[in-house]
């Protein structure tokens, strides 16, 4: 279990990746960042059997928290770069603005949930 | 002061207001609710002053992270709406898709910086 | 996967259990939340492979912090009411405050933690 | 305005001191940190009012954010210190440990506000 912070996965993916969710083009990093955590929770889990110390279980759930944030940015990075964008260009097309309000609506209700 | 979690400023903003930033529109809003903010801290000052019990000023602290929270979420999606949706336009204008990326770059490291 | 919030594990622990951390008498609990944290990281990591919408993953990411601040809280109660309280009596015992002071900037920095 | 990460005010005070908040003897340093943070709220204000780019609005909010957790911090282990840690001695020599208990729900309790 590392306490480092990584960065976010997924760096603004394809953008005329076209038929799929932004975080396509980076599954596997996002998979195995996935794991990863995964794994630190199981070792919080053991910690606890193991009766450690109860500041040293939560230095690794701060850990977690960290690491989720980084999966949460970059999902949220992937969400503006490919659907917010991709509702920009067909509200443009189909002269509907409605459909980025929509989109912007949502992230922002998602990033507040976050900030939550 | 109250800890009632309001609603962020500025719905999504006009879309067709160029030649300035996505809170411009709900400027008033903005100014209206960090005066409210302001007033909060100074009444979390009288409440030291006057040896308030300490938990209750930690409430006070929590209402205005909330209240900050609020403008943080309307700042990102004014962002969003305007800066990243411009960005995206004048990248398909210009064929200059780094507009995009420069912008979704910039909104997600804010985002961040309100995670931690 | 649920969203809803729910309460800390381990209330105020048995005062008199001595010898081991506070959160010992409440173990099960902690461990059944935290296998259960390990599902929703699974979860998650399911949705990423079956291409579930960015928007959805990130409401499942939240519901995850939200269970792990529960387990940080409870597990901050029970660093006060055993390891502060604990070190409260040996610092009077012993007439040796550096115990107590040494216990709650531990605890501070702990928290301070969570906080990022 | 400035980011940089300050250091909680009131570092464990006097153990001593009775009959008042533990934050009591820090109380100028808290209110020069309070004073400062509805600096930077007014800051922001004049950002607006001066159509300052939104990102750099984000910016000054987060270092609020942490400035007031900083106060956060600073109160929660003056809490704990002085209230938590007086309960202690209160239960002890009064045989009502209910007493430790209710401090210890309490101190949670805003340290779960400060979480969200």
């Amino acid at each position: 279990m590392s306490t480092t912070q990584e960065q976010a996965p997924g760096g603004l993916a394809d953008q005329d990746h076209s038929g799929a969710h932004g975080y396509a083009t980076d599954k596997e990093a996002y998979l195995k960042r996935l794991r990863r955590i995964e794994g630190q929770v199981r070792g919080i889990a053991r910690m606890v059997e193991e009766d450690k110390y109860c500041i040293d279980i939560l230095t690794q759930v701060a850990a977690i928290n960290k690491a989720l944030h980084a999966v949460s940015l970059g999902l949220v990075k992937d969400h503006m770069s490919h659907c917010v964008v991709g509702a920009a260009r067909e509200a443009d097309a189909t002269g509907n603005p409605e459909l980025v309000q929509a989109k912007v609506q949502e992230a922002t209700d998602a990033i507040g949930r976050l900030l939550r």
